[in-house]
């Protein structure tokens, strides 16, 4: 059985530098990098704010991926602006500008109708609004979060508070060492654990993810990617193919936890090879299960 | 059928520390490691020198490992010497002193009836001296070589010249990046290939392995440690596994080199767990083996 998958978090108008090129004011934002690569998966609706100053072109391009913008609001002021530059090996990242603009006073509100999805993915922000939209929401079956450093320094005991409260955790490496205050990331994993998520899903980049699932850990590959052009939205990308498979299957049993960390990985493989959404936003469900089966093919082995 | 395996490369009294404790004089060096690790697939032999300081108890640890030492020369001198320093996340290490001794002077002399062993692995020494060996082998059916920095910036012509005439190198990811002068890990795999080595094998560390055979890329993981006591000598307990896997099953086909670069990663995880030599001083055939399945198991995924 599918699922309708919600997903809260920022719409942004992206400028980005790297040493292969560059792009100003493209459509950018967590929850938008989420939903594009989940709609491949299943039905999602943003809920999100703009400011008038949103290109039309940019909520075109979102309907016409099939993505339910009725939680989408657009406010007086201008729309959340970043701009940031990567270094030439692509791991550094420097953010040379955040305009909160309209995204500053940002309230989730969850319109009537998309209070019942069963599968909530809480991208990055502010973790008081992550748990004001775990209020509004009725039982879900399937929650996950995503945070950053800034509120693993700034936030803590709110970020405790809502990690406490969801079935699942995506973070980085570095994030994940930092919240668990431990430097060994399978331990760290675990300490994460203990604080709430059953499931504690660790990205790596270039070298992977991990997840722990109580006392499984999965050990996934990385799609050996020649070609890296931009790496924004590769993260929000993996959570929107992870739990877009989850949501179209309606199913979390080991097994195809696993398969949505694989999705996950395909979709954030697509992400980097090109600027900004462009990498994601023109695939088909062949081009996803093909990388999927690549990726397979390159990471198994028989004990004899 | 099962072949014996050939060893050349340094034998050395480490001296270790780490944020968990210390070791001084402790056996060490490529060949060691190596021959350790590889012990429990196949007959090794080894081709090193040491000092007349060299302790009896290490020769007799050697050969209660059934290593076979005929092509261990005993100099006047001291035994090589190396001291390092690992910090607090055990990935970076300084380098504390480097005495060399009686390696200086090291021209290894491969016994006569060595020099019709079918698998041979140069460690990490001279390129020159690499050389030296092959011209003393007949017809070997595989070789591998290791390397590091000093010799790529070094002795980069004869460097090449050796990797020329390998079937396999391995390397880490940051040497592998600087031999091609490629900061892509896939491209720079290609470039060093193009070399001459049909098979390219990149450790990773705690990110696992990659091999590229001609086209045909393995994504390894990496044992999820919990425990990492001291990472020395890892590279060449993987080396070791490697090698004696395929010594063993005197079969190079795809999925065996497959199987082999788990068997390196099984052998690396274990020596990263315990100081010195420790870790895989006393192992068993079967839990090497519990360690491959469970390996398996922990990056297993259908596609459905």
């Amino acid at each position: 059985m599918t699922f309708r998958l919600l997903v809260v978090g920022s719409v942004a108008l992206d400028s980005v530098k790297t040493p292969f090129g560059e792009v100003k004011d493209a459509l950018g934002g967590s929850a938008t990098y989420f939903a594009v690569a989940a709609s491949y998966f299943t039905d999602v609706s943003m809920v999100a704010v703009v400011g008038e100053d949103f290109p039309e072109e940019y909520i075109d391009f979102l309907k016409n991926r099939g993505i339910d913008l009725s939680g989408l609001t657009v406010e007086k002021g201008k729309t959340f602006r970043w701009a940031g530059c990567y270094g030439y090996d692509l791991n550094t990242r420097d953010t040379i500008e955040t305009r909160l603009n309209v995204f500053e006073n940002f309230q989730p509100v969850i319109p009537a109708q998309l209070k019942n999805c069963r599968y909530v993915f809480l991208a990055n922000i502010d973790p008081d609004l992550q748990r004001n939209v775990l209020d509004q929401v009725i039982k879900p079956e399937f929650v996950a979060c995503d945070t950053m450093n800034f509120w693993i320094q700034g936030k803590k005991s709110s970020l405790l508070e809502t990690i406490a409260r969801v079935d699942s955790i995506v973070l980085n490496d570095s994030e994940c060492r930092e919240l668990a205050g431990e430097p060994n990331l399978i331990r760290a994993a675990r300490i994460v654990s203990e604080m709430g998520p059953r499931i504690v899903i660790i990205k790596k980049g270039e070298h992977g993810a991990l997840m722990l699932d109580r006392n499984n850990c999965f050990i996934a590959p990385a799609f050996p990617c020649e070609t890296v052009f931009d790496p924004t939205g590769a993260g929000d990308s993996f959570a929107g193919g992870f739990m877009g498979h989850l949501a179209r299957t309606g199913d979390i049993s080991p097994e195809n936890l696993r398969r949505a960390i694989i999705y996950g990985t395909v979709m954030a493989s697509f992400c980097v090879e090109e600027f900004s959404l462009r990498g994601i936003a023109s695939l088909t469900e062949r081009k996803i299960d093909e990388r999927f089966k690549a990726l397979k093919e390159a990471s198994h082995f028989e004990f004899s």
